[in-house]
C-alpha cells in the first residue's frame, strides 16, 4: 500500500511559497508544462554571445540570476549562463507587474526571459557583452534558490569545507568551472595527438588482483566468489605490457587510477592518468613521442612555445639540485664544497660527509641578522631537518661577513667565493652532514629562496628529463630492497650483467631504463623501458624479495605472456591531475577534480564512504570486526 | 640478505636453449643491448606500408613470425605487425647462415630484419603488401615464443575459456584487434563530436556512496574510516544532475559503470557508458541532439548514412511489436484479433485475454506439419512459456489449412485473412493468453521468423526512438512500485497532477518522460528529462516506498541541491559496448571488451578475484564470514 500523503497543489505552490509573484504561470512545474506544450526550446542564445550587431533582435535566454540592482523606475538583472553574463532590463512605466516580478528574483533563481536586444547607454568594457542589454517582456521561473552558504563570485566567502559540501554550488563559480573546463580541453587534445600518432585508447579492467608490491590497493569483495577480492588499479601497469605482447604497439588510456595511502594535502584516493605504452621502443623514442605530445598540448590549450627538453641524469639532478625534479626556471646550483673547505680545523665541516652550499644573488645587504635566525629556524624544522645554517655574506664593498669567521680567514673564504663565481652582493648558504640528506637539505633551500627571490612567479615553463634512475632501493628497515619506479623496469643496458651480482653494494648502483619528465620543478610523468624477458624479470623478482612462488602467485601471468614472443617496449605514465595544475601555474590539483575528497578521504557532498546494510555484508559473506562500532 | 642465486649467462642463452642459432649475437637481452648502442630504432617502416614504389630502398622491419615456409632453395617467412604483413625471403645461395637461422624461427617469434624491398614473382592480390617482398641481410630475435595454445590466424581453434586465460594471444588475432581499434575510433569520434557540440568532459568520482534502489553495488571498505564503504558507480547519475545545478549545461564522459549482478551471457560487471545530461533541454532537444551523434558515428566510422529516427511511444511498440525494442529491419507487425476471432464459441480465444497474430509470408507450403509441431514445441519452451500455437495456412491455391478448422469455417477465416491482409501463401501464427505475456510471447515469436525468413541478416540499420515508457512498475512480490527507467526521472508533463493520486491504477498508468534509442532490436541507450524539484522528487521516492528518512539519507544531497536553482534538465546514457556490437552486427560484447571477465566474474588471465592476505583484511577491520572457507 501506498503511504498516505497529500501534497495538495504543493508543486505549484512551491515558489509563490518563497516568492509571492501575481503572474498567471509563474510556478515551477506549471511553467515546465506550458513549456513543453509550447514545444518551445529555452534559448534563441547563450548569455555569452550577444553584441551591438544583435540589437533590434528578439532573443530568449535562461540561466541563474548573478545579481539584481532595482533603481526605482528600473531594474537590472545580471544574467550568467555557463557562456557568460548578459543584463537585463525592466522597466516599472512600460511594464510594472513584470518589473515587480524582477524585484522579487533572488540570487541564484533560475529563469527564462525573452526580450529585445538594446545599446546600452553605459557600456561595460570589461564585459564580452557590455554593449547591449535585453528589454525584457517576458519572464518565467523556473526554479527559486535558497540563499546559498556563500556567494558564488570569483573570490568567494566560503571556507574549504563548506565549499566541498556545496561543490555543486563551487563548481558555478568561474574559476571552479573554468578549470573543469580546462581539463575536459586538456583531455580531448590528448586524444587527438595521441589517436594521430597511431596510439589506440584501449580500456583496461577496474576490478583486478590486489599485490602487496606497490602502495596498498583499495579491494572489492566478490560476491559470486565468497572469500575472494578484486583489487582497483594503481595503474594499468601489467595490462599496458599486455597489450603490447598482444601487437597493439600502441596504447594510449585516460584512466582513473587508485590508491588507498594516507592522504597528504595534495593527494588524493581516486586520480588520473594519461597512461600509454608503445612496441619496438628505446628510450629516445619514448621521450620523443612524450616530448611531442606536451608540445602539442602547450601549443593548443594555452598557447605556449615550450623551450627545449635537456636530459639531466638522476645523478646530476641530485647533486646540482639536491632534488629529481629540480625546477630550472632559475639556476642557483648547489656547489660541493667538500675539496674547498674540509680538513682545514674546522670541526662540523671536517666531521660531515658532504659540505655543500648554494650562492643566493643580492641578498648579503638585505639579510640581517635577524633574517638569517629566522632561516636557520627554517632548515632546522623537522620537515627539513638541517643541524644549522652557516652562511657568508659578500659585501657590496667587498668584505665579507659570516659565521665561520672563527675558523677561516677572510682571505680563504674569499678565494672560495671567486672559486664559485659569487659575486659582491651574494650570500652563500652552507649546509653539511651526510651526504644524500644534506643534498635534499640543500634542494630545499633552494626552492625557498628562489620563492623569496620570486624566481618562482615566472610565468615561464621549463621543462626536463630526469633519466638514468637507480633500478632499486634498498630499505634499512626491511632489510630488502624495492623497485624505484616499478618491478617491470627495465635495467640499463650496460648494468644487465650485473643483475647477476650478489653484492648489495654492486646492485644499489645498478640503472634503470627509467624517465620522468619534469616542468618547473613538478614531476608530470614517469615511465621506463620494460623487461620483456622472463629470466631477467623473475631474477628482478628475486632481487626485490619475491620467492619464485609469490613471483609466480602474483605475476606469473606476465612471465608467462613473455614466453609468447613479447617484444622490446617501453612506456610512460602522466599525472593528468598534477598536468593540469601545472599548465595553470597552480600548486594544488583538487579544484581541477570536480568532486575531489577530503584528507580524510570522504566525500563532504554525497557523505561516502557510508554505512552499508546487513544484508549487503551477508551477501558478501563478510563481516565488520567487532572492535569497530 | 639477497636469496642465493646464480643465474649465470642464462639472460643470454635464453634463446639459444630454445633455438640453437650459430649467429654472433642471436639473443635477446644482448641483441637489445647492441640495439640500444647503436642508438638505431627498430624499424623504418611497418609491416602493412611497402608497395611496389619501394622496390629498391632498404628498409628494416619488426614484428611476429606469422608462417614459415622452406622450400629448400629459398625460406619464406611472413612478418605480422598490427599494420598489415609482409613477406620475407632468404636464399639459401646467397647467404646460408642467414636462412639457416631463419628456418629456426618458430611461429610468434619477435624479430628485427634489414633488406631491399623486391618487387615479387607470384604476386598477392589480397594482402595490401603482396607486390613486394624483403630480401633480407639482416635478422635478429628479439624474443623466441612457445608453441601457442591456439592458433593465431582470423579463424582459430581455441575455445573460449582458453582464449580468455591467453587473452594477450587471443588479441593478436586480426578480428580482435580490429575490434579494438574500432572500439578505440569510436570514442575519439564519439568525443569529437560532442566536444564540437560544446559538451564538457568531466570525470565523475568512483569511489562514491552505496544506494539499495536499482541493481546491487559493489563496495569498497574503507581503512581510513573503519565500518564505511564506498560503492562504485551503477552510472554518474546523480553527479550528472549536480553537474547541471552546478551550471555546466553539457556534461560528457565516457566512463566503466559497475553492477553486481549474476551475470547472463551477454553481461559483464564493468561496463561502459558514453553518459551526457544537458540544462534548459526538453525532450526533442536531447533526442535530435543524440541522433545527430549517432548520425556522426555511423558516417565517420562505418560511413553509414543512417535513415530516419522515428518516434514510437512505449504503448505502440508493445502492442504492435511485442516488445519495447523493437527491431525494424522487418515489419510483420503483430495483429489483435480480439474483435475478430471471441465470442464465436472457441473456448481458447473466448476465455483468453488477449488474442493477437502475426503473418508470415510465403512459407505455408513450405512449413510441414512436423515443422509445426516443431514450432509449437519452441513457443512452449519455458523462456517463452506460450500455452499453444494456433496456425492458419492460407494456400497458394486459396484453401485454408488450419489447426482451428472445427471451431471455425474456412470461410471465416477467410474473412479474418481479408481483413489482415494475409496473401496467399502466407501463415498466421496466433497466440492467446494473459495481454502482456502473449504480446510478449509474439513479439519473440515474431523475431524467430524473422531470423528464419533471413530479415535479420540484413545489414542495414533501422534505428528508431522509444518515447512515453510508463513511469512506474508495480512489482505484486514485493507490493510496491519500482521506477521503471529510474527514481529521478521526470513524469510527463500532463501526469504531474496525477502524481498526487492515491490509485494504483492511476498511478501505474503514469507516463514518464522517458525515451529510449533502438537500433536493430538492441537497445542502444536511454534517458529522461529529470525532475528538477525538491518537492516532486520526494513524492516520487514516497511512490517507491522511501520514507522521508531513508530519502533523505541516501539522496538528500541532490534534493538540497534542488533548492538552490536547479535548472530544467534531462540526459541519455549509451552503452558504449552494446553499441560497438550493433555496428559490426555482432550479438555479443565481450570481444569489445580488451579484458572480459567469464559468467562468474572471473578474469581467466590474471585470476582475479583472489584471497587477500590477512594483514590487508585487519587493515580494513573486516573478517572473511567463517562459514566461507
Amino acid at each position: 500500500m501506498l503511504p498516505e500523503v497529500n501534497l495538495g497543489i504543493s508543486f505549484f505552490s512551491l515558489s509563490t511559497n518563497i516568492v509571492p509573484i501575481p503572474h498567471p504561470n509563474p510556478d515551477n512545474f506549471l511553467t515546465f508544462a506550458l513549456q513543453n506544450k509550447r514545444n518551445m526550446s529555452y534559448r534563441s542564445h547563450t548569455c555569452g554571445e550577444l553584441r551591438i550587431d544583435h540589437v533590434g533582435k528578439n532573443v530568449k535566454l535562461a540561466g541563474w540570476v548573478q545579481k539584481s540592482r532595482d533603481l526605482g523606475g528600473m531594474t537590472f538583472v545580471d544574467l550568467r549562463d555557463r557562456y557568460g553574463i548578459t543584463q537585463l532590463v525592466f522597466n516599472m512605466e512600460t511594464n510594472a507587474g513584470l518589473c515587480e516580478k524582477a524585484r522579487s528574483l533572488g540570487r541564484e533563481f533560475v529563469i527564462m526571459i525573452e526580450g529585445e536586444v538594446a545599446e546600452r547607454s553605459s557600456k561595460n568594457p570589461d564585459r564580452a557583452t557590455g554593449d547591449i542589454e535585453i528589454v525584457v517582456n517576458d519572464l518565467q521561473v523556473f526554479n527559486p534558490s535558497k540563499t546559498p552558504p556563500f556567494t558564488i563570485e570569483d573570490e568567494t566567502d566560503g571556507g574549504d569545507e563548506l565549499r566541498m559540501k556545496y561543490r555543486y554550488l563551487d563548481i558555478r563559480r568561474s574559476p571552479v568551472q573554468s578549470k573543469l573546463i580546462f581539463r575536459s580541453k586538456l583531455a580531448i587534445e590528448t586524444r587527438k595527438h595521441l589517436d594521430s600518432q597511431g596510439f589506440i585508447e584501449v580500456e583496461t579492467p577496474f576490478l583486478i588482483k590486489s599485490t602487496p608490491e606497490g602502495a596498498r590497493d583499495f579491494v572489492v569483495p566478490s560476491r559470486m566468489n565468497p572469500g575472494e577480492f578484486y583489487a582497483l588499479p594503481q595503474s594499468p601497469q601489467t595490462f599496458k605490457q599486455l597489450l603490447m605482447v598482444s601487437g597493439m604497439e600502441r596504447y594510449f588510456q585516460i584512466v582513473k587510477c587508485f590508491r588507498d595511502e594516507d592522504l597528504r594535502a595534495d593527494r588524493q584516493p581516486e586520480f588520473t592518468q594519461i597512461d600509454c605504452e608503445m612496441a619496438f621502443v628505446e628510450r629516445e623514442d619514448v621521450l620523443n613521442t612524450f616530448e611531442s605530445l606536451t608540445r602539442h598540448l602547450f601549443k593548443a590549450v594555452i598557447n605556449v612555445d615550450l623551450p627545449d627538453f635537456p636530459r639531466m641524469s638522476y645523478d646530476e639532478a641530485i647533486g646540482k639540485y639536491g632534488s629529481d625534479k629540480p625546477d630550472l626556471r632559475f639556476d642557483m646550483p648547489i656547489h660541493p664544497l667538500n675539496e674547498t673547505v674540509k680538513n682545514q680545523g674546522f670541526v662540523v665541516f671536517d666531521n660531515a660527509e658532504y659540505v655543500g652550499a648554494i650562492s643566493v644573488e643580492g641578498i648579503a645587504e638585505e639579510y640581517s641578522n635577524k633574517d638569517i635566525k629566522k632561516l636557520t629556524d627554517w632548515v632546522q624544522r623537522p620537515q627539513i631537518g638541517a643541524k644549522g645554517l652557516v652562511y657568508i655574506k659578500y659585501q657590496q664593498d667587498g668584505s665579507i661577513k659570516s659565521s665561520i669567521g672563527k675558523f677561516f680567514s677572510d682571505e680563504t673564504i674569499k678565494e672560495w667565493l671567486d672559486q664559485l663565481g659569487v659575486k659582491p652582493g651574494d650570500m652563500l648558504l652552507i649546509l653539511a652532514g651526510e651526504k644524500d640528506k644534506t643534498l635534499k637539505q640543500l634542494g630545499e633551500l633552494r626552492l625557498e629562496m628562489g620563492r623569496r627571490k620570486g624566481y618562482l612567479d615566472s610565468s615561464e615553463f621549463k621543462p626536463l628529463w630526469v633519466v638514468d634512475f637507480p633500478l632499486l632501493e634498498w630499505n634499512d628497515d626491511s632489510q630488502r630492497f624495492y623497485a624505484m619506479h616499478h618491478p617491470f623496469t627495465a635495467p640499463a643496458v650496460e648494468d644487465i650483467e650485473k643483475m647477476e651480482s650478489q653484492d648489495r653494494e654492486v646492485l644499489k648502483n645498478l640503472k634503470a631504463n627509467a624517465y620522468d619528465l619534469v616542468i618547473n620543478g613538478a614531476e608530470i610523468g614517469g615511465g621506463s623501458i620494460r623487461i620483456h624477458d622472463r629470466k631477467l624479470q623473475q631474477r628482478n623478482f628475486d632481487l626485490l624479495g619475491f620467492t619464485p612462488e609469490e613471483a609466480e602467485e602474483q605475476f606469473g601471468f606476465l612471465m608467462g605472456a613473455f614466453e609468447y614472443g613479447a617484444p622490446p617496449h617501453g612506456g610512460i605514465a602522466f599525472g593528468f591531475d598534477r598536468l593540469c595544475a601545472v599548465m595553470n601555474h597552480q600548486s594544488s590539483i583538487r579544484d581541477f577534480i570536480a568532486f575531489p575528497k577530503n584528507n580524510m578521504g570522504r566525500d563532504l557532498m554525497i557523505d561516502a564512504p557510508a554505512k552499508i546494510d546487513e544484508e549487503q555484508l551477508k551477501e558478501l559473506q563478510i563481516k565488520l570486526d567487532p572492535k569497530v562500532k
